[in-house]
């Protein structure tokens, strides 16, 4: 059974691919034929434009996380070591 | 009788399929009519630009609602096991 | 006299409804022609990309009315019956 | 002397005014000139797209604003009566 | 040598500014030529929906500023005179 | 190894250069081929539309990572002499 969804993630990188995949997921709910979201990947993998309305997506999604995560600031304070 | 609308979801999972709710809500607000929604739906179904906007009001009415469930941190917490 | 503003609403509903208020009086301020804008009107009715572009102004309108309201947790806290 | 910029303001009706008067500012910092500004009117007037665009730019004006105001809550909780 | 970069302003007023030069800033990040700049000026000056997407740059960088300075809070309630 | 993806950054400035490098992470994310990248590079470098449409991503980027650092208050606060 896949995990249930968490915003929670241990580091910054992982939060950079949770909101690529929330991003991913809004698509797949609006257009959830695999077959039609394939056939349709050329129409914006080289168009610089909409790479770029992506992005945006991507942002606030991460925005979000980071939030969530309390910007992982814990995580770099502990690994920092004692000045 | 319809529950009256709340921010507050179990599952982050449950806050995404509100955030889409919330953004259809208002495409209905702004275009009431079903027969022409349902018309119009070939119009972005298959047109990433639109489908990526899309996601932005997703990712947006998302931001909300994870704030308002404190971005479900207890419900995560609490699932973990003491370590 | 007509209700001075407030972005206080007694639940999430009335904070959508004002959203949409609060995003359609700022289209009234940029086109002060009341029989303008009905002309303008089918331009977006039937545009799917202006509607969702509409929505976002929306999405953005309700963060700002939400958290005005605490994202009205107090209204569906007090309304639990006590576990 | 023109009043120094405060986004403090005393009800959110000027809260409102004052997003679009920023909103109106940022377009003259990029377009300084105003015989060039008021021959462009007609561009976007009539325009949904473009009405709607400038209504993000208030919505998130409006926002910060908002914010600085504390979301104008003491105005209101103050002049409700004593229930 | 340049001052480095803060966010922190006196006035709402230098905060804007400051909102303008970091958006302008992006820009030159991605388009680093001076020439080519100039000669793409004309491209936005007078097409209002791209002066709309710039006041939207604005605008988030904006907040963003305003944050940081706490909404210039203290700057406004420290001239208030005794009432 | 290269460093672990932190949000946590000494200035403001290296924080922009932060926001620009995410930005740049998410379409890498959506096109993972450099020279397909690189052949696409015109198609935004003198259009100022998207030019501007990336602005608006470094900015929302930019807003998450100021707040993960405080603003840098802090960096500021200590570096005014004691007036």
């Amino acid at each position: 059974m896949a995990e249930p969804l968490s915003l929670i993630t241990a580091t910054p990188e992982e939060g950079r691919q949770l909101a690529i995949m929330l991003a991913r997921k809004s698509i797949v709910a609006m257009q959830p034929d695999p077959e039609v979201r394939k056939a349709l990947r050329p129409d914006y993998a080289k168009d610089t434009m909409q790479l770029m309305i992506a992005a945006q997506v991507v942002a606030l999604e991460f925005q979000t996380i980071a939030q969530a995560n309390n910007h992982w600031k814990q995580v770099f304070t502990e690994s920092q070591p004692e000045s």
